[in-house]
């Protein structure tokens, strides 16, 4: 029905109602009531003194947070997506190859912003839910000499925590670029950017983090940045170009756009709860309360679909779906009752699997022995189990 | 100083500080403090069906807000800034060329965006500060048969507002595809997507709609959509991606990216404010606090640089400096002593202007009085005037 403006009808601007749903699908997580009240705080100018000292400390908070002394280190004014997308754009030019690790969604996603790019992909592949051994990647590196390497390093699709090994050492060595997606790990498993000679790394404010979405975290090595001065053509996408977005996040100060302000405050809450935790202890408590529902799961007679422990994806685990049982009822079941929101699976996974997130301030124990209580009456409301 | 991650100070995680500004400048202004405090809703998953409904309403408020039918309108997750490089990447492909009504910094930026994506731009200038006459626009548009025309509504670094008059209708019948960028007019001045035949308009949150910035509005014509899906290549950039985007927010709603959901509260609350008081209040009331201020500024002995009234975007004033002025040092004192925020001139006006904002929750008359008082008394404490 298209509505017209002239008849536009007075329920559309009532109070927002939102229920209290507990988010504990691949993202966004809760945010921690502190980020969620700082984004409320007053609007200052995005060149306001105060402002500036902001971001500085979001720099600083942010280098600590990806274990990394890279300089250009800042947030995109954007989601995940879009730092995906500045990481290709900024490092690569027309006509480069770019091998990518593939083993589920986002190494498709990858792909395809590749090819639009006019990027030269080369696809290195596992079956969805399986590592992609590293001797396969070190192999494509040592026989393409792509200008890049792309690992998913969390894949929210599946699973799966792909290590990264000695891999940006073997690129190093032969000139190819370490890009790496971290937008389900940081914060939530240990990443160490620096001491892996990761060449970008990027990841979202809603997971790990538990900051809203909208602005997102990337880091650039000196490395990079040089290769990126050196450019034969100029960065095509304005909005995500680095050298432009580094004059106004460095000390020229120079208008690129009008930043997300208050996100910003939210993102700052974000990492200083983080940082007052000490981000080992953050990686720890992720590990233990993903145990708690592992065990928790196997009582309930349920299997995970990556069995070595080892492989998992602390933040996200998959658990296969028993015949028998529509995954989706039980979903909608476990949101409608109890405010509960956990994701089905997609692409290969569809219908086979349930994801579960436990990321950032919704990585407690409270939270695992509610899903696992939810979960257990859900079987016996739909299926009398 | 290169600050080490391991001895991070204590006062980075203390509270956030920020100081009760006023912002009369370009952008962004104060948001209504409801609109505020929408933000820090609790945050619901991007795609639960509370969340979805939100944005079918945030789609038939911006239709409204744009006086528009068109079925593609909705909001992107990111600046104004992004949905400039988005009206260009979705409708032109490499060598389509585009004509530029140049009058001002915005103008040079679309240059600027053009040749990176590989776009031809043919430049219709006019100095900072004039109008572009409508019949060079007229005649360029005749002579070149570009793919489109690019038109800055409100130039807001020089404080003018370039008519549209007939120039929809004109490149209707010739195949040119009309853009307008209405970061600073939408909802401060009269502007009628329809009526005017604009084929792609977008917006900002953090002007005349005080919505805190980070998710722009944005509307293509059913013309522009024909186009953009007969287009021979594919859009380069998938994060601005239309054909995409729209398969989120119609109704496949297939993801895309996670949008920045506590922005959309605050859209939806900020375009629900507008739509309590209408639109046509709105713009009269745009019209009459600025007409406040242009007397205020005359009884102080000072002279816009805009000298038709007719001439003038509304919710931004541009006045001279006067002789012997630092204008800067006058911005500073009322940045220091009142909490007011007002802007410079840039490119070839720096130095030489002040820009003045008025716009949406700020367009009130208190705000005009306190502005004039406090510089009055700037003048007096700076220069004993």
């Amino acid at each position: 029905m298209q509505l017209n403006f002239f008849s536009f009808p007075r329920r559309f601007y009532s109070t927002l109602r939102l229920p209290p749903t507990l988010l504990l699908g691949p993202g966004p997580s809760n945010p921690n009531p502190r980020t969620l009240a700082s984004l409320s705080l007053n609007t200052v100018g995005h060149l306001h003194p105060s402002f500036l000292q902001l971001m500085s400390n979001i720099q600083h908070l942010l280098r600590s947070t990806f274990k990394t002394h890279n300089d250009a280190t800042l947030a995109l004014s954007g989601s995940g997506a879009a730092c995906m997308e500045a990481s290709l754009v900024n490092l690569l030019e027309v006509g480069d190859s770019i091998i990518i690790g593939c083993n589920g969604y986002w190494g498709d996603r990858v792909t395809n912003l590749a090819l639009r790019h006019g990027f030269k992909p080369i696809r290195v592949e596992s079956p969805w839910g399986q590592l992609i051994p590293t001797s396969l990647l070190v192999d494509a590196v040592k026989t393409h000499k792509a200008k890049a390497l792309f690992i998913i390093h969390g894949e929210s699709s599946t699973g799966i925590c792909q290590p990264l090994e000695n891999l940006g050492e073997i690129c190093q060595k032969l000139g190819t670029f370490l890009i790496v997606d971290a937008v389900v790990t940081l914060g939530g498993m240990p990443l160490l950017t620096d001491v892996s000679n990761i060449d970008i790394v990027y990841s979202g404010a809603q997971k790990c983090l538990s900051a809203p979405p909208g602005v997102s975290p990337i880091s650039f090595s000196p490395r990079a940045i040089q290769q990126i001065k050196s450019r034969k053509t100029p960065i095509s996408c304005f909005y995500l170009d680095i050298i432009e977005l580094l004059k106004y996040w460095g000390s020229d100060r120079i208008y690129h756009h009008t930043s997300s302000i208050n996100n910003f405050y939210a993102l700052h809450e974000a990492l200083s709860i983080l940082k007052e935790e000490t981000l080992e202890a953050s990686w720890e408590r992720h590990r233990s309360v993903s145990n708690l529902l592992y065990d928790g799961l196997k009582d309930l007679g349920l299997k995970l679909l990556v069995d070595d422990p080892s492989h998992r994806l602390i933040p996200l685990t998959t658990v296969k779906i028993p015949d028998g049982i529509d995954g989706k009822k039980i979903q909608n079941h476990l949101l409608t009752n109890y405010n509960i929101e956990i994701a089905g699976g997609f692409g290969q996974l569809a219908g086979k699997i349930w994801r579960i997130g436990l990321m950032g301030h919704n990585s407690r124990p409270e939270n695992v022995h509610l899903l696992l209580s939810a979960l257990k009456q859900s079987f016996k409301d739909l299926y009398k189990l």
